[in-house]
């Protein structure tokens, strides 16, 4: 792709009427570079504009790396390094001294959800006239479709995750810790050779897991008919599983039952109408109307889900509201969830849109289960 | 610290002359609450003015959990929580007009290393006549000084990391690839009971070492003769470890000996004078010094190191020029490095001020040492 590498993001400037777009490491620098960066306090940036060849803002430590990225130097007219000692901000300004076209524009897109304040900063000292504009969304729409290869990736990831809970469950017993299960969970994913993981493990246990985004406990040890609620998902070559699945310790209650068996009906509607052709709204209404039209209606907290990739958390969103038409390659959660004092309930799957339907990557039982 | 939890915030405000500062997830959250939070394209910020009580803008989903940082409701004036479906927009607006006092702020501070463009968006929105500033370093000084407690901490997280090193050591053998050996150390962190990595491991060899912050290659097998660099950290209770270590892989040329040797010289100096009164430029100079009158000054890259603790990487920076005075308390990395194409060796440990000297926080043997 190297002579067009930028050529998506030429038409989502020109859609924008952008007159450049700036680029940070993270998922779409990874997406067009194959290679992401540890950056840290060190800003590394790339200036696409649309008129004219792109310049780079490197730091020298991380030049070796970007040259790799680069097959025959004839992707940036140029690169401007800076190093430690001497700080970035000359190399901003040099860049913008390189882009004349630039030096009254007035429509700059960004990755507003990935690029930090100082770089905005930075780049606003460099061009003093140029209004930033959000462009998050529409740049990350190179995303948006997975390829095979990816989608074998993220299955990957998912086989890894599944794999681990299988083994970590072997290892619940009643009187565990929430933090003692999650380092069963960490170490038993990287026995099965994950590359990292796609976020900290979320094992929440009784009311702890009433907190959608709980945190494990030391001092919280897991009892008979509680729901322990595990969330987690391995990562493989940068692309992310996310799984979540809510146990019950020893014994269910019938309340409980029912409780989980609601949340249940909810993935299943979700995972049951996604397909081609619907929004990602229409998704989240179906999902969230078998939630509201239950007894539990007062417990949903959440929308049904996030696109899945090199992001955790990306387009499509499966949110009310949201236009977005589904189509072939998306790759989404299914994750609806009831929250009350005394505990919660997730039950989280991963489906990726083919042709005319969809297809559930997870397949980790969904059936109440007892551990411990 | 309940009543004056903003304390050292509103002593931050004075000095620099912000009429408010606002705070997002991250290390310093997590110094100030004790929680931090999963966000991603989630936006929950604390907006803490100079006069008048602190509010918060919060997820609905985050809700239960961001309760109990609060003891007795008494942090804040008024928390406004929004929902995925409405967006945050309007509670940004909210949170602004609860505040008339910063309706004509000119001087805002802001963490501009840890906020997003799309946060900073969304208080320019609410808060038009609002000039941002990058206070992240003042605000992250509330962190330089570590307490005993933290201090203990961050000693878990190295034991951890070196008994994991140890462990990955044995298993080392010629032929493997760098990811296989990265695989090993990571599951080998979480048989150690980490809870989380400081930053995915760096494992290196040969020209891959060469990068300081290289990526480990599937399709690269270590030879004899290799310099294999390692470079990683688990985290304990949020506190992070770092610590780099270069093998060679089998046996080591006399070129490599004395490159090795070189490095290792600079690592001594650096460790021998760290003291409190010395600035963190001092430290940097004298460590550089070593590496430019030696007969490899050309392959220098970076600073000698960086403070360590809720961040990977945050103040002090050993860096020239920084006058930053090194006082009791802190926790920095003395980490010189030499690169050049055929390979690079890198030494890094963690050191923290005591009264009068400075304490080695890390014991992994530093001699040349052969594996696989």
């Amino acid at each position: 792709m190297d002579g067009n590498r930028f050529a998506a993001i030429q038409g989502v400037m020109e859609n924008m009427r952008l007159q450049a777009v700036a680029l940070v490491p993270g998922a779409n620098f990874k997406k067009i570079f194959a290679r992401d960066f540890h950056l840290m306090e060190r800003p590394l940036l790339v200036i696409i504009p649309a008129e004219g060849k792109a310049v780079a803002i490197v730091p020298s430590l991380e030049m070796s790396a970007f040259e790799k990225i680069i097959p025959q130097g004839k992707i940036f007219d140029k690169i401007f390094p800076w190093h430690d000692q001497a700080g970035y901000r000359k190399a901003f300004l040099n860049a913008a001294d390189s882009l004349p076209q630039l030096k009254k524009a007035q429509r700059f897109g960004l990755e507003a959800q990935r690029m930090r304040a100082f770089e905005q900063m930075a780049l606003q000292e460099a061009f003093p006239d140029a209004n930033f504009i959000d462009a998050h969304v529409a740049i990350s729409s190179i995303r948006l479709k997975k390829t095979e290869s990816e989608i074998k990736q993220i299955k990957k990831a998912i086989k890894i995750s599944e794999n681990a809970l299988v083994a970590t469950i072997d290892e619940i017993k009643v009187g565990q810790s929430e933090k003692e299960i999650g380092a069963i969970l960490l170490k038993q994913i990287f026995s099965h050779n994950a590359d990292g993981i796609a976020f900290n493990p979320i094992v929440a246990a009784a009311d702890n897991s009433a907190q959608p985004h709980a945190q494990a406990r030391l001092d919280y040890r897991i009892k008979q008919g509680d729901p322990l609620l595990i969330d987690f998902g391995a990562s493989y070559n940068g692309y992310n599983a996310d799984i979540t699945r809510t146990f019950f310790v020893s014994e269910v209650s019938k309340d409980n039952q029912e409780f989980y068996q609601t949340v249940l009906k909810a993935n299943e509607q979700g995972r049951k109408i996604s397909k081609p052709g619907l929004t990602a709204g229409e998704i989240d209404d179906a999902v969230q109307s078998v939630l509201e039209n239950s007894k539990f209606a007062d417990c949903a907290r959440h929308k049904t889900g996030h696109g899945l990739g090199l992001d955790v958390h990306e387009e499509p969103y499966i949110m009310r509201g949201n236009n977005q038409k589904l189509t072939e390659g998306m790759v989404y959660t299914i994750e609806p969830g009831l929250y009350r004092k005394q505990g919660g309930v997730r039950i989280e799957d991963v489906v990726v849109q083919t042709e005319s339907a969809s297809e559930c990557l997870t397949s980790f039982p969904r059936e109440l289960m007892i551990v411990g």
